[in-house]
């Protein structure tokens, strides 16, 4: 079981990257900060609409904001995709410890060791 | 951008990982194949929404099922993660660059070599 804090994270964090435009902006902001007009530059979107987007990343901890005048900045948050690659990572581990097993009774069944053998 | 194929791809997996109950399923599945009852028996849900749950984890390629007899067994996909791994090493890849970048251009204004500086 997750922790309930660490759960609602990931539904958020897995949330806002299940849409395109998000995703977008997430590849923008991942070769460096930008203003919510260059944010919106590049999409067919009302400003409104590329604010609530924003408002949706930053809510799941990916990105940050500052604001300097009339400009607002936007950048990806340290450790922004930290907890989807633990998750990731920690559910492959177990994946391919399952695999192996797997591949081991194969080998035994077949009468090879399974160290024979080698993982695409 | 992303190709349209591959990005209703990730629309799907990210949106099915945003749910703690379907996230359950798989800590629950990266241990070895189940079946139905086996899935549905730590959950308080009803069968139907269990069904659900797996269905959605099934369109977005996460899992396999297969049926024998009365028994609807589920798996793993292989590369059920794949497509979120990658996209979120490719993320960070480049803001890894960013890092890199800010950490040497703030070297050199501070006149000392960016090597000797250590990322924690």
């Amino acid at each position: 079981m997750e922790p309930v804090r660490h759960s609602q994270t990931l539904d958020r964090v897995f949330h806002a990257l299940a849409d395109a435009s998000r995703r977008g902006m997430v590849d923008r902001l991942a070769g460096g900060p930008a203003s919510v007009t260059e944010l919106a530059r590049p999409l067919a979107m009302a400003l409104p609409s590329v604010l609530k987007h924003l408002a949706v990343l930053e809510g799941a901890g990916i990105v940050l904001s500052e604001k300097a005048g009339r400009v607002r900045t936007y950048r990806m948050a340290p450790q922004a995709l930290g907890a989807i690659e633990a998750w990731v990572a920690e559910r492959k581990a177990r994946l391919n410890r399952d695999f192996d097993r797997l591949e081991q009774y194969l080998a035994e069944q077949a009468g090879q060791p399974a160290a024979a053998k080698e993982r695409p």
